[in-house]
Formats: structure tokens, C-alpha cells, sequence
């Protein structure tokens, strides 16, 4: 099942406890489209300036990411500065050029109107909304969103929230939305609005799910190699949809699968700068190491009977 | 099996957004004998002054707890004050009076010293060392500590976790005692000294164990209404460790088990001030929230089919 996502390719000037990259390529749709291009087949629509390097096309073509909805306009490609100190949880963006992208209109092919699955990366959530109501196809939308347009067109953003099945938020974020420091009163405030489920994207911290559905959580792969946090949010994205694109049904069990694949994918990301980690990442790769979350995060079945007999003793003693 | 305890006891004055309490009971030894009482006998360890109140004695007793060793001397009883702001994971101290505390000298009952399972709780690390001399029959020793005994006698304190089989701690102690950031390396480098089991606690990110034996991670249970996190570390240590005393073995599933035991045991006792919800707490309670804490963290066991397919995309593309 195809996936469209429209956002944001770009170039990041990164530094981290670990070193520097400049102008390396970058952007929400890009750690997107190749994360989720590892289940199916993955549509990108973007704008990038004439400077764009070819290698970054070449790039996502090589990875089957369909770019006739990838404008090359006149003009420098949106740029992005920032740095990570020891906290790699958060980043201090110290320079945003937005260049091309500040007049981002979103051209969508004819064709790709009846997809099945959209993802709308972090953008205006005017043009969020635009693109919801274009893609008629969408059988299956999520979103993500950022502080700044939460401060600044907090309504839009409760209208796109409102219009889609997922809701994808990184914790300062959700706080941020709904006032409320409690992840879980929090996250309700999201519910209420209508989408299926929030995924709240905690960093090293892992992972949880709100849903109508119930509620689950993941912690983080434990990296020991942490060089650059940059794209982990998109590329959990990118995998958390693909694995649903490719899943029989969109059930919770399906939800919960798909939250495992987000967070291993992102712990591949990070092990590089840029998305060097991530464009050479292998289906193999993935396998082994969910199935390495899996030993370290599940208990054998057997187990929940050991949970009872653990209390004969007060049970005993009260007698 | 028999837990014995060495730590405080005290008259805690805490606020937290929630509200405030004054000189109300609590303590490490406190949290986690009432927590370690939900499973087996526990014997305490530890000095109060004459102006303890009688109640904080009789609800001990109630529980069975054996308070040979608890020392009442002329003078007053260590005392803490303390806030906690937006963030409930971190506590500010105000004020210290450590009282008839500052000259605690463990006095253990001669039919103490063959309990077999023995926990320090944060005292000064030359205490806990000579406390593990002492009890000789102890067949499983555990230790917490806190970052000023990390800061004034690190290379004490390094003995000690030399000296045990399970180091529990907190995520900034564990960064504090490695000079590292990166969790996954600062756990090796205390695994490296020799204990069985490293057991992280993160607050409300729910809690890892490094062993020797392997990794697991587990979310903490999502309570909306969180009151006053003190002695939620320290009751998660009893359930911990009576939980692992109670078990037919130490196995690493059992210290599995045991890690979820502490986190509900933890997750109930933030709900109140106090030890007031801990005091009233069911074994009924945690097995009913224990059941949660699986559906919340646990996949059925049959998904790890789906993982494998959820690559057919990419293995059949590159065919």
C-alpha cells in the first residue's frame, strides 16, 4: 500500500558531542520517505532550490521514492543550524533559513490523490489541512506538528489534529498543546479531539501510545553510539507508517507492531550523522534488532501465574 | 525468606503542586519495609529520636515489620524538608537536620545476621559496608546510594557495589558515579566492578536492569494523579527486593519480575503523601495493576511472525 508524505527536504548543519556536518542533506520528508520506503512504496511531495545536490535525489530514487511531486524551483533549499550539547534529547536550533520553502504550496499529481496512506510531516498545519482535503483516497492519515506552529496557530493545529486517525508528537510538544505537564491528562485532551491515537516520542526515553484502543508503551533500543539525534522523530514516523501501509489491518495489535518498528528504526538513525545510518539500512538489520527490543522489553507468557503466587505470603498471613 | 533493611527513618515536610505535608513518616528504611511487607517478613534496621511518633511505630508493626533493630535514642528524629515543582521527577532539598541520624550506628540483633537477603538502603557507604561484614547468612545483598556519598566518598562507595549483587540507583546518580552521560556505558562500568544487576531508575520513564545476564527496560505505569513522588525509588527497592526474596529462585526472570513488582508497587505510592497509600496497599491492588502493566508493555507472543513479514516489501523488491 502506497504512502504519501508531504514536508519538509532540506539541508542541516548539525554539531554534536560527537562532531559536526554541514549542509548535509536533511528534512522531515527525506528521514520520512526512507525509513517508510523500507515496507512499501513511498511518495514525496516537497520543494527544494536549484542548489538541491543531485546526490540527494539520487539518493531517494535509489530507495523507489516516487519524486514527480518534489518541485526543484528557482532559489536556495530551506537550510537548518543547530546543535545537541550532552542532553541529545533536544536541540537548540541556532539558524533557520526557510529560503524556498517559506512558499511551500504543496503540488500534488493527479495520481496521487487516491493514496492510501498519508502522512502529513511537520509543516504549516494550514497546508496540513489543504492536503487532507485533497488527498480524497486517504484511507489512513497521520501528522506531526512542531512548537512553533503550536504557539503560533494553535487552532489550525486542533483542526488537522481533529481531521486525522494518528496524532505524532514529541512530550515537550504535547505538554506544550495541552497545557498539562501529566503526559497522560495530556494526551487525553488529544483523544478527545478524535484521532485513533497519539504517539508520544519521548528520545532516549522511548515511546507510548494513547489510544481509544488502550494504551501501550515502548522504551528506547539502548544505544551506546548516540552521534546525532537529528530525523529520529521522522524516521520513527517513517517506519511506524510503512509497517501499517504494509500491515493486513490497522488493528490495535497492528498500532503496537508498527511503534516497535518506528523505535528501531529511529535507533538506527541516530548512529549516524545525517541519514548516512538509515539509507543504508537493510529489512535484515531491522529483524534482528526488533527482535533484540523484543528480548528486552517482553516477559515469557508463563510468567503472569508467577505474578500471583508472589503474594501467598500476605495472603497467608492474613488468614 | 527474611529481608532485613538498614536505612533512615524520618519526619518528611514536603510540597509538591498537589499540596503539602508536615513532618509526616517516611524514610528509606520506612518505604521499604511497608513495601517489602507485602511479601515476606522484613526486619528493620535503623535510629529514630524519642519524639517519633507512636503511630509511625504501630504502622510498621501492623505490618508485621520486626523492630528489634530500630534504635529509639534522647533527641530528634532526622528530619527532611523538601519541594518538588512542575517536574515530579527531581526534588529540591530545602533543609537537612540530621539529628540523632548524623551518629547512627547500626546495631544488629545477633539473630539478624543470618537473614538472607540483605538491603542497603542510602546511608553512609562505610556503614553499608560494615553492615554486609555483619550479616554474614546473606545469600543476596542489594545497596542504593545517593549523589552527595557518590560526590564526598566515591571510592566507598564503589566498594560497596563491589560487595553486592544488585546496585539500584538513579538515572543522574548512575550518570554522576560514571562521568557519563550515555546510560548503556555508565550501567557497564558499575557492572564491571561485579554486581549481578544494575536496576536504573528513571522516575516516570520507568525503569532498566543491566546484568550480566541481559537487558530490560520497562515503562512506568501511567498515573494521571501523581501527589508526592517521595520514597517512590525506595518502595520500588522493597517490592524489588521481596518480590525476588519470595521467589523459588534469583534466576533472571525472576529479577524480571521483581522490576515489574517495583514499578507498580512505586506507581501506587506517588499517588498519596506520605507512606499513606503504601500503608493501605492490597496485595490485590498490585496484581490488578501488575495485569495493566502487561497489557500496557507486552505484545502477544505471536506477533514475531508479523515482524518477519512486515519485510516481504523490500525482499521482494531487491529480488
Amino acid at each position: 500500500m502506497s504512502v504519501l508524505v508531504v514536508g519538509s527536504v532540506a539541508l542541516d548543519t548539525v554539531e554534536t558531542p560527537a562532531g559536526r556536518v554541514t549542509e548535509a542533506v536533511g528534512g522531515s520528508a527525506t528521514y520520512f520517505s526512507l525509513a517508510a520506503s523500507l515496507y512499501g512504496p513511498v511518495r514525496l511531495v516537497a520543494v527544494v532550490g536549484d542548489d538541491f545536490p543531485q546526490r540527494g535525489l539520487t539518493m531517494l530514487r535509489e530507495r523507489r521514492v516516487d519524486l514527480r511531486g518534489l518541485e526543484i524551483v528557482p532559489g536556495r533549499t530551506f537550510r537548518w543550524v543547530g546543535r545537541y550539547g550532552d542532553d541529545l534529547n533536544s536541540a537548540e536550533t541556532l539558524e533557520t533559513q526557510l529560503n524556498v520553502f517559506a512558499q511551500f504550496d504543496p503540488k500534488i499529481p493527479a495520481d496521487f490523490r487516491d493514496t492510501p496512506v498519508l502522512f502529513l510531516a511537520n509543516i504549516d498545519p494550514e497546508l496540513q489541512l489543504r492536503v487532507v482535503k485533497e488527498i480524497r483516497g486517504a484511507r489512513f492519515t497521520a501528522m506531526d506538528t512542531m512548537n512553533f506552529w503550536i504557539a503560533s496557530k494553535r487552532d489550525v493545529v486542533t483542526e488537522v489534529m481533529s481531521s486525522v486517525d494518528v496524532v505524532l508528537v514529541n512530550e515537550a510538544e504535547l505538554r506544550q498543546y495541552a497545557q498539562n505537564r501529566n503526559l497522560t491528562a495530556a494526551a487525553r485532551q488529544v483523544l478527545d479531539l478524535g484521532p485513533r491515537a497519539v504517539v508520544v516520542k519521548k528520545g532516549e526515553y522511548g515511546c507510548a501510545v494513547y489510544a481509544q484502543d488502550g494504551y501501550f508503551a515502548v522504551p528506547a533500543y539502548p544505544s551506546e553510539q548516540v552521534c546525532d539525534p537529528t530525523g529520529a522523530g521522522d524516521s520513527f514516523a517513517g517506519a511506524f507508517i510503512g509497517s501499517l501501509a504494509n500491515s493486513p489491518d490497522w488493528s490495535w495489535r497492528a498500532i503496537r507492531r508498527a511503534v516497535l518498528h518506528g523505535s528501531v528504526v529511529a535507533s538506527f538513525t541516530i548512529e549516524s550523522f545525517s541519514v548516512d545510518r538509515v539509507v543504508a539500512l537493510q529489512p535484515e538489520e531491522v529483524d534482528r534488532r526488533l527482535r533484540e527490543l523484543v528480548s528486552f522489553t517482553q516477559i515469557e507468557p508463563e510468567w503472569e501465574k508467577g505474578l500471583i503466587d508472589a503474594h501467598q505470603y500476605t495472603a497467608q498471613a492474613r488468614r
